[in-house]
């Protein structure tokens, strides 16, 4: 940690900064600029303490950290990438996951179809929302427990794995139950009760970036769920929130390289929350496996157009078997499979 | 609600558009511009449900409701200012309310001794976190329990009503017990569970607006407690993020007058989160007054520079004894009391 | 132009906006919802004028566009792509194209041996900057017309053509004398003199994006050039601002299909500028390709910790080399060649 | 400047850095911390010329500038305010000042009119736009040289003076005639040549804050005019691009105090842009006035609803009379005169 002093600090507020950070056990270096007086403070164990501690103090101008505030999700204390295995499959392999299926599951009959169709399309997991975190109150809210059951029938007949969202730390043991992934979304990312609940459970957790999250926050969110004892998280880069009016969010590719430089967790994208238009979701799978994404999570809905939540953003079947296509050339292209 | 057709859409998609919103049971009218056809919805009562029932027909190019989304917060449905009373005082009157206090509770001896400091002071209600939503797990998380039993002495001594913070839903009967204001915080603007749980119980609210919520949403977050019953709902705007870099947050002060116009709910203001920074704290109090804020949410401490949390925000006890002094003219000025 | 009154319009004020609107020439059709009533305008051509006409008059609560405010720019009018020839190669086409180069041209020998290796690894124009618009007037400016020679001078060696900033409308002759393209940068893409005197050059035009500007007002700017008579007008996308800061921008990838979408000017993408960071620029350039950008600008330099502007998001002559190699295989596997 | 070495960073690395760094004329001086090593380097006196020299070295992590890039702005070194003396008038000293008039220059009479009548309310300076940058190419434009006769005129009749936007480095000369303070646009705040060429002039310059420009970015703009020579440079906040849509910018009113703290320029604030609605004006006129805003720029037309641009943002005469008249009282609360 590096403590900047301003410009007119006396040198009792320098000796005063001093002593309080030897008082919490650390050792200092001075150095003394042309303007400015700089105090260096080495072996940060407890950072948000020591800056608590020192960024009122009378002459303090700035306080810079030298080491990143997450620990157990960076690569700089652990190199190898994360493997996740999920009922049969990896992430953050060379080969990549798509997870498809609509927004919400919204009756047996239909999500059993669709089920069918993008596994027979290629995909490796099957989404879909019982519980639905709704910025309306008059909105449609999920099926619950039903719709929890209605997916574990389409995994007895696809035999593919079940991600789906758990928005309240009271329902987690219940959809622990049927999940084969946990999804907390991007509402909750800083609902850090939930967030650690999860990461007492044995089971995978996709972590949705929050709508206005700084990627630094983001892996600070996993770090809740690493440090409670869940080693298996893994990142869905969704959109953030800009000033940009045509598309929903700004789907942020560049975050792909950045999470892959600063963590070993593996990352995957979803267009279809970032664009929230289906004219947009292929353009930018393809643009997130080139950027080396580990997945995606695409909406596919039979019938878009009568969905009873984001049905502007879901694929038809034809579109998404098509696009499956195209993703094998674009992931065959950045020495990946799919 | 409007529907707009694209130029190239056919006179079959127009067609279509048309008996799918007759058949949700509404009217329409058709006009025919000079390159666009528009659709006239009348009379629409479930918007959600239109909404995805069209939006991805083909042809359709873009929606356009005419009624806002927010019915119980809005001033078009209840005219006359929601006015609140609170352990004897009201919100949303000609008088301005100040909540002062430190971030976190963290020892009952410097809760009591701050506590009779801002009544001393002037202050109207205590602050105080036992709960608190850090971005670190390895940060102070409060002292739970213990926290709310130390601000309850603190109303006993003071007679100022506590305005704390719960971040969970399970912990929302245990804060009722003690709490004279539930407090939602921005990182729970969008845990929708909470929100419907507090609107169970026959307690005031304040509902911070999230780190990038609009202002829209953030009345749709009102209207989920407004809908479970609880009509005591007051707004508390906290800034916002944007690329400023020199506070931490950007403080909308025009949030004020656009709530007071959109909605008939009090809105104060807290120039503390949103600047982050204990010298820009009372410009920001001054300007929110003179904006028409109901009132204010100040951090005062009595060794900032000793605080578990946010210490460089907080006011020393004789900064902020010195501000409600020139609040009191800054309201008179305005035509208010505090 | 759809105009909506709020509940509380009198039966006078519509009558009042029905007047001046017809009174402008255009015909209106009223419906009378159940709470709003809601004024059709009928074939406006004069938009603005009527906007500014009705906005503020009393009782009205909103305008709403139907056609979009940019005309030769849009695919609506124009659906064919516009393909630009420039100096042998064409841009718009199947082929994507490549401009190569460092940020500021700073020397002769320097620039002729970079542009002989950008040449060999494939690239198909040079950059460089001979004006750079520094938001530091401490910092180097760019050598003017001495810059232009030299770029004319590897044009001469490499055949390759010239892509260069021109930052003043009294420049213009200048570097039209010398450039194969303008390029307008996103400091100055609200410049609207400088749109224009460009707009009057029988010569390509690259205009980047506004900093924070929406695809709309880009549109608009590019509207600017094409109605002055040039239709020869490429945009390239080079990151918003937001707050995220492990990159110097956001880079908008959905900007690709969405320009792709609304207009027939051929788009390219900056990943350099967008994240101002070489470890993250082969990442995006395969983004953007993948998502169907049809071109890409990259700043390759020799020695990029010599480089006197950006040098920390320079390539590096064998890692631009290695690059081209790549999005060759991404480029083939979305149907396109390089 | 400090200079972060990565965790992988190798003895080597850093001896290349050092060297490096003392070549360029500057001592260094290492630490060692825990995992990572920190470079000192003293006396910096061309930053942006070391930042290139080592931010893309292998092995650098991160680069942290100690001073402000800023100096000439600075209140570092320059701890007085600037007091700005225009027309017999002060900016910057206790008495605030108010510029008020249509955003654009329509017609002599309605000018003539408008300048009586602020006159008469109370105003200082009268705005008014001869050369207005408009996103569209097909908007009123403005009348040029004639919008500038018909102030020159206003100024005679009501002693007040002239603020003016000039939009091009050519026009310089002519609205130096006729303005007594140059405009700067928020459009224009990168246009570094018109920002060198008027400070060049004798005559006061507004500098208005870039649509999405950081405070540090504006100072630097303020910079750029002062190091031509030219002292007299006030800036004016007129909000931020953000995600909010109920207002069109983000009023960024925290701006005023982190100037007044950063700087001895003066600052003033246009909440007629910031919100682009005459119903929230008011409202964010006094809180400018109680933050510390030493002046505001307020547009005012006669009709609103007959102007030729912006009229939704313009204040109606009476309106403004009775604005003034409450600013007053704030700003005798805060301890001003107006």
């Amino acid at each position: 940690m590096i403590i900047t002093m301003s410009v007119s600090a006396e040198r009792k507020d320098i000796q005063n900064v001093k002593s309080k950070v030897e008082e919490l056990g650390y050792a200092t270096k001075l150095f003394q600029g042309e303007r400015k007086t700089v105090i260096h403070v080495i072996g940060v164990t407890e950072r948000e303490k020591l800056m608590k501690a020192v960024e009122s103090m009378p002459g303090v101008e700035n306080l810079v950290p030298i080491l990143r505030p997450f620990k157990m999700a960076s690569r700089e204390f652990h190199p190898e990438n994360t493997v996740i295995s999920i009922n049969g499959k990896k992430i953050g392999n060379k080969e990549i996951v798509v997870i498809a299926g609509p927004c919400a599951v919204e009756s047996e009959e239909n999500y059993l179809e669709i089920a069918e169709l993008v596994k027979a399309a290629g995909a490796n997991f099957l989404r879909g929302g019982a519980f639905k975190p709704r910025s309306s109150p008059y909105s449609f809210q999920g099926l619950g427990e039903k719709g929890l059951e209605i997916m574990a029938k389409a995994r007895e007949k696809t035999g593919l794995g079940i991600v789906t969202e758990v928005v309240s730390e009271v329902d987690v043991p219940l959809v622990f139950k049927y999940a084969d992934v946990f999804q907390i979304g991007a509402r909750n990312m800083h609902n850090f009760h939930l967030l650690k609940t999860v990461g007492r459970f044995n089971k995978p957790v996709m972590l949705k970036r929050g709508m206005s999250a700084t990627i630094e926050e983001w892996l600070m969110s996993a770090e809740y769920i690493l440090s409670e004892g869940n080693p298996n998280v893994f990142l869905c880069e969704r959109g953030i929130r800009t000033f940009e009016r045509y598309t929903r969010n700004t789907l942020d590719i560049s975050a792909v390289p950045v999470i892959d430089n600063l963590s070993h967790l593996p990352v995957i994208v979803d267009p279809s929350h970032a664009s929230g238009d289906s004219k947009y979701v292929c353009a930018l799978a393809k643009a997130a496996i080139a950027a080396g994404a580990d997945g995606l999570m695409v909406e596919v809905h039979i019938d878009p157009s009568r969905a009873l939540s984001d049905g502007k953003q879901s694929l038809k079947p034809d579109v998404f078997m098509e696009l499956m296509q195209d993703l094998k050339k674009v992931a065959q292209a950045v020495g990946r499979t799919l």
